[in-house]
């Protein structure tokens, strides 16, 4: 193919939104759900892996960017014209599999999954149209205990990805409390006016990014943003607004004094009564688990986006004070979240199918634990590292037995270097490009003697710092030892452990 | 959204040509990326994760299956109008990254990457539109040295599967030498005739499935399958067809005695002796390594059905009589190949990179490892599973706070029945639906006498074998033990060494 008649030289570019991930982020991201699904399994979860596409219908329309093209999905049509789309989470995909192998499917079924979603979003700094997600679900359990064990095992998954107390929150909320308070204010509750419930929802989601004053204008009449945009409000009065402007206030870092104060606020109504109840079984729970008022707290202010919760919501947030590798302050915010979504199966089975679950946001969650010192550690691959130069390239048959000597005696990796030069300045700029620690040389010299030249680079940089004059460094080669053949295994153990 | 104006019921199903994957699949497809995983990360390659979608033209069309909508991708139109497809491989999205990054990565690069790719095939049994592939490639590395690494990792990969000498072989060629037998029948060579050379390849591809009668049918005027679709021929004459099957089966289990049957063949050509001597320059490499004739062989007969090779072909196979569960014959043949492919990168650049790789069909090949008595295990989760009954719902944090006594212990999984009935039949009924080892009961009784009762279902299950009236079961409860609340953990071990 490579000689067409047209020669056409396409330009080598991502489409927007997208990253490529190199060793750095993809081994942070695999330490991280590695960590993560060793949680799961320990706690009876098992895999499952649905595939990307869904058809259109069963992911339903649940995104809140539901401005863009095809309600914020990648969609096409099959050659049977029926609409496909990327799955944008992987909640959606699991309500489809539920209903599809109900009947042989333990009760509650327990799964957990990873892998990328999709979202055809407006890309921007940060912001990403494919990434990866990780979520833990439990489907056929309706009681509120199904919930605290979600919430205990996002506090497990958020201590085995290396945070300590204080470093973490995983807040708690239920959503029949808001809609308590809507009905005291006159406001349309779970069974009616569904798109003023999801505007206060999304209203109150935005507390973070708004503050109360924003937020009051999309609870009210409406907002308009910095760039003009303008946002449709929730229409609630004056009276309605504050009401949920105080409600969200009404949390605490006790969740003894958070379940009190709740209790004043909406214990008159059914919906309140029964999210208050749920938020009582999980603290019990909770309480029996050993998971302290600092792991989970109660928080109304907590919601979620989505549309498709029913009662308890959480959401796991970094409370660490970070920067950037320029020093910038970065703010981190929510990793992850989820609650239960009781109606998403029984979209497909016309009958209740009880579930919840908890999603982390892998790649938002990596990167900022990679700005963690404790995880600045070298890239443990190239840190390990032994380039094997190949100074005479027809005996390149030797240098590959000597690079699989270093692998089978250490476990290490070692490589050849190929560079396509014999000469050394070259394959040293190679083997420093590539972070090695070691370099490996037996050149006619070495190999007439029966040798091995090693040189710690390491070290090397280290012993560089000492030495001021051209002549004194090539005179001392620091870091650089010849041995005889058979000891040069000895001799990078050695090398490894004196650094 | 529960609540729609117009109540819809979507069916619960997958768009055809996609599978869900449960437990046992996911953890034997992971077993093997990790196997492979660890033998790149050794050898020095490093870890690179490009997206999903990539513009289709700088994709490029390699795909065999032509005839179909979009050349066999899944495209869409971006909100720019810019048309992107999901990645069919792994090769072309690294051919792209490699352009874009080319003046700051070290020449070669050598990176590994897995994941899913997607095919807009016709779906058909055991024929998926979506699976994984986990690839190695070495880019910037001209020389048959490369090639041979790359050899070398793949018999590596095989044996870190687990497979024994005999049950695999990578069978080697390089595309060269068919270009000179087809030179000494007067068809066009490398530098002209690409579709007619592209023909013969895909015909000399399908010898394993069509016979030798099939592939001179497409070499020669062309062919009709069972279904009466007629596929066109490459157009030799009789002298061409001869020679290019004599080729094809000019090899030999012995690497030497293939390398001097071929020097007859081939090596009155340039292209022939360029091929020749990289074969030579490899069987050197891989002697070194000590990989044997036994594990990677010269066949002349493989080709590969992708456009892009230039030189070396390699392709995996595994030599294994297989049974599927119902007992009937599986022929599972090639699970990965790969090639040098030096003109995918200069399509970007207009300069030569030199590349190699291998990919391997992580489902295809560990589906059949599934199928090995050697992984014929029992799910190592459930195995372990220990499931604690909910006899009293009141009490549920205690018997969370049980499950976390077990897990902390023992680091094996444990999880509490949610399963919404506080009837005992009903949660065994779960508990041996999610095939748990053991049961731990504490009901009023226990709980009053401080004990726990712990049920050993694979005990039971062994012990019931040999009883016969259910009145014997009943009184002998086999398996089963009550015991104080401070000694379960110590049962569960003893339970656990018995058998």
């Amino acid at each position: 193919m490579s000689k067409q008649d047209k020669p056409f030289r396409p330009k080598a570019r991502r489409p927007r939104g997208f990253e490529d991930k190199t060793s750095d982020v993809v081994r942070a991201e695999r330490r991280l759900i590695r960590a993560a699904c060793d949680v799961y399994e320990s706690w009876g979860f098992e895999p499952l892996e649905t595939p990307a596409f869904e058809y259109a219908d069963a992911l339903g329309k649940h995104l809140p960017d539901d401005d863009r093209p095809n309600e914020g999905v990648f969609a096409l049509t099959d050659d049977d014209d029926q609409w496909m789309a990327l799955r944008y989470d992987l909640t959606a995909p699991l309500a489809r599999y539920m209903a599809e192998n109900f009947d042989t499917l333990p009760k509650p079924y327990r799964r957990y999954q990873f892998g990328s979603v999709w979202r055809n979003e407006k890309p921007g700094p940060g912001r990403f149209r494919e990434f990866i997600q990780c979520d833990a679900d439990s489907v056929g359990a309706p009681g509120p205990a199904a919930d605290a064990e979600m919430i205990a095992l996002a506090v497990n998954v958020m201590q085995a990805a290396g945070l300590k107390p204080g470093e973490f929150v995983v807040r708690v909320n239920d959503r029949r409390l808001l809609d308590a308070v809507l009905e005291s204010v006159g406001a349309p509750g779970t069974d009616a006016g569904a798109l003023q419930k999801l505007r206060v929802l999304r209203a109150v989601d935005k507390l973070d990014r708004l503050g109360e004053d924003g937020v009051a204008a999309l609870l009210g009449e409406g907002r308009k943003d910095d760039s003009g945009d303008y946002t449709e409000g929730a229409g609630l009065g004056a009276d309605g607004v504050k009401a949920v402007l105080r409600f969200v206030n009404s949390g605490d870092a006790s969740r003894e004094v958070a379940l009190a104060k709740l209790e004043e606020t909406v214990v008159w109504s059914e919906a309140g009564k029964a999210g208050l109840e749920a938020l009582h079984a999980i603290h019990g729970v909770l309480d029996r688990l050993g998971v302290s008022d600092a792991h989970a707290a109660f928080d109304p202010s907590i919601v979620r986006g989505l549309g498709y919760y029913t009662g308890p919501v959480y959401e796991a947030e970094l409370l660490l004070d970070l920067e950037s590798d320029k020093g910038q302050p970065v703010r981190v915010g929510s990793v992850g979240g989820g609650g239960r979504y009781d109606d998403l199966v029984a979209r497909f089975k016309g009958q209740d199918v009880p579930a919840t679950g908890f999603s982390f946001g892998v790649s938002r969650f990596a990167a900022a634990l990679s700005l963690l010192d404790r995880y600045n550690g070298r890239d443990r691959i190239k840190d390990e590292l032994t380039v094997v130069l190949a100074l005479e390239p027809e005996r390149i048959g030797d240098y590959f037995a000597l690079a699989q000597e270093i692998r089978a005696a250490s476990g290490r990796p070692a490589e050849v270097c190929l560079a396509g030069s014999k000469n050394m300045a070259k394959q040293m700029k190679y083997a420093d490009k590539r972070g090695a620690r070691f370099v490996v040389m037996v050149g006619s010299e070495e190999r007439e003697a029966g040798q091995v030249t090693v040189k710690d680079l390491k070290a090397g940089a280290e012993a560089a710092k000492g030495i001021e004059s051209r002549e004194t460094w090539t005179e001392e080669r620091p870091g650089q030892v010849t041995v005889a053949a058979g000891d040069l295994i000895a001799t990078l153990d050695k090398l490894r452990s004196a650094s």
